[in-house]
């Protein structure tokens, strides 16, 4: 990641939190949902969205608002996902989740407001078109929504426990964390305007980077510590989920893992020369990287 | 309510089952939300929204998907504030509450996706400018945000149980109820472009409907039967819950009710002469009937 991604990634942090401060009704709500955005995590969709406007030639910093409104979205996915009634973990990136904090009351608002709040940073962002915005909140409500995340948290609920075929999962992950992957290179070549073939072949990638994702978080919930992940080590299997490692072995997964990143550069490489995909090609080596 | 408006609310509630009905991902989703729209209700604000463009002498038919969103933001509010972890009711509009059908994994996300695909109604409204779009979505994100409902509904799990103040009591709904009445108002006079003294004229008599709907609520609360009501009478008093009962008893509460009708009325009154406020003042007396 260069040095410019580092302040992108920093300045939509705080574009987050600023916004998160203008909140003068209760101190509960702006304490429990900066707590979930300070508690970290990798920010990569911020970051692919980023390295996708300078792929495109367009001023990254365009995609500020949008990125945060993406992390924002993410997180509050976070905070429902690890509620006792969903997922029920205990810690998420190294810390208390929000309701082991918060109580459950409050980490359900303070979800709800991310969630919310994320469309009012869209609409006020005054780098960008009123149809641009349309657009990008257009994407962000239909990558996020039923026909999205949601949809696919919902599979995964009812997945739990149960038999399920591996198209079945990989049916469950398209919806439920790959859609949110392709997000961000969406809003990014509706910034950039970019060309049809291009946002295709764009989509595409991102597609595989979602896949790729899943994989790495199902082995680093084998084999990675907490201090790596912040998650508690072996919690898929536990909850006797079916995952990646589950059906291909850890070996396999890794095999997996290491062809899709190869697929994924290859897909890179195929974008016209005017494109520089130095970023991209890092934001994929975040998940290469066996030990990270 | 004329015949037209009927007709409004009808279509707005097939406008809402319809977009859920576009759901393919989870069928536990697509019956959970939709149980929640089609257990009825007062269709209150998107009543306000259609009988304030109508006064304007716009279409209220422009106004059908906003009104479509707002009753979804509403609806996905109850949901949430029915859950265990915060109010814990069994019985809303008379019928089981969603997570007592559904459980409350599938409420949670049921209310997520009610709020997600609000804002995908709004951003794909073809009858109004992309300016217009983007106006309504930021004044929904506002006044369901954290400076609006969600706000509120945090204070008012905080004050569960404590002794507050009748100003703070007042503070806590303004934002807990009063912005989801003032909203619909606002969105009107975004779609008819009404001049800014119409718009703050209006507004102002929002607020009071807004006043207006916690006192009647609370009287409710005391009198209503569940026929009427559909919830069970007395749960503000099981829960130690101050309300305009508890502190004017309810006869002051229904003085205060009809005082503050007449001052609604008034502002109507006042309203230019160009301005048919009819199904306004019908809207209005929906609060004032007292076996309503």
């Amino acid at each position: 990641m260069n040095r410019d991604m580092q302040a992108y990634l920093e300045a939509t942090e705080s574009r987050i939190l600023a916004h998160l401060g203008e909140n003068h009704v209760s101190d509960t709500i702006r304490v429990a949902s900066s707590y979930s955005i300070k508690a970290g995590g990798k920010r990569f969709r911020p970051y692919l969205l980023f390295a996708t406007l300078e792929a495109l030639g367009e001023d990254p910093m365009k995609g500020a608002d949008a990125a945060a409104a993406i992390e924002m979205i993410h997180t509050y996915s976070l905070i429902h996902d690890d509620l006792p009634a969903m997922d029920d973990d205990d810690y998420r990136r190294g810390k208390p989740t929000n309701h082991k904090v918060f109580g459950e009351a409050a980490a359900i608002l303070a979800g709800d407001t991310l969630l919310t709040e994320s469309f009012s940073i869209v609409s006020s962002d005054e780098s960008l078109s009123a149809d641009k915005r349309i657009s990008i909140i257009s994407r962000i409500a239909s990558k996020a929504g039923f026909n999205g995340m949601i949809g696919g948290q919902m599979l995964d609920m009812e997945a739990e426990g149960k038999e399920i075929s591996f198209s079945q999962l990989e049916h469950i992950h398209q919806y439920k964390t790959g859609q949110l992957i392709v997000l961000p290179v969406e809003c990014a070549c509706i910034i950039a305007d970019a060309p049809p073939e291009t946002s295709g072949r764009l989509i595409a990638f991102a597609e595989k980077l979602g896949i790729l994702f899943q994989i790495r978080d199902d082995i680093l919930d084998v084999e990675g510590d907490m201090a790596v992940t912040g998650k508690e080590a072996g919690s898929d299997e536990r909850k006797n989920k079916m995952t990646y490692v589950s059906t291909y072995g850890l070996e396999g997964a890794h095999r997996e893992l290491a062809a899709l990143t190869d697929e994924a550069a290859g897909l890179l490489d195929h974008l016209s020369e005017n494109i520089n995909t130095e970023e991209l090609h890092n934001v994929l080596q975040m998940f290469a990287v066996r030990d990270q």
